[in-house]
């Protein structure tokens, strides 16, 4: 019989996929390495939760102050022409939502990012650039992790 | 010069593509009409938003309370695998969130469904026992439409 989760720990497809920028309050914030767009995550440090709705009340609001006040800074320091903000988890069953920052020049314009085009990694300044990038934002409550 | 908006109208291509199911205090109910999965979609009646974090702190708040409570009725009255929640808007700019129910055993498992197969609409009796069944929710604050 499996063990239900009671500490949280990162999914490993999120761990290998991703970089982990930091953490807010409530969620770890990741970085997708991939390159082709500027795509963070936020994944809930909560044991066993798959959906939003099995978040207590007061870890909605966090988790919907973080993403606003991720989403907002995003938006205005990358320029967004959009954000694509998503909770999907089909393959990895971790809370996890997606904030993509998108161009209407970038490679998937107008699709959706997943499961379209490989991910070309950063490279070591590049992804030195973004967490400086990242930690400049302001954002209230974040702490940054190296 | 284009006037900004000064009145909520529904964004033509989301009148087209979907039913009109009702009301919540903020925000329309739609269904896309896709008879693939069942597909929702909040909007809420603002006008000229874009972006979740452009609306006002009272409005956002009672948005997730719409999407929570939606969320969590859909899961269990349709049994879903998984809930797919998104807020995206590369092709329609006036603010809306899918509210997808998936099953591991539907037509795109586990992509997400964006772009991927044309839509089969509903039959008119399968729109009328969809209507019931969402009415039978007991969704706080939901108005149905005829």
């Amino acid at each position: 019989m499996k063990e239900p989760e009671t500490v949280f720990e990162l999914d490993p497809r999120l761990k290998q996929d991703c970089v982990i920028l930091g953490q807010f309050p409530l969620s770890l914030l990741l970085l997708m390495n991939d390159s082709r767009y500027p795509w963070f995550i936020l994944v809930p440090r909560r044991p066993g939760i798959r959906e939003i709705f099995q978040l207590a009340e007061a870890d909605r609001r966090q988790l919907w102050s973080e993403s606003c006040s991720l989403a907002e800074a995003l938006a205005a320091d990358f320029a967004a022409d959009k954000l694509n903000i998503a909770a999907i988890g089909n393959l990895v069953p971790q809370l996890h939502i997606h904030h993509v920052v998108r161009y209407q020049a970038d490679a998937t314009w107008p699709a959706p990012v997943w499961g379209r085009h490989p991910a070309i990694p950063y490279d070591g300044r590049a992804l030195t650039d973004l967490r400086q990038r990242v930690e400049g934002l302001g954002l209230a409550g974040f702490l940054p992790r190296d």
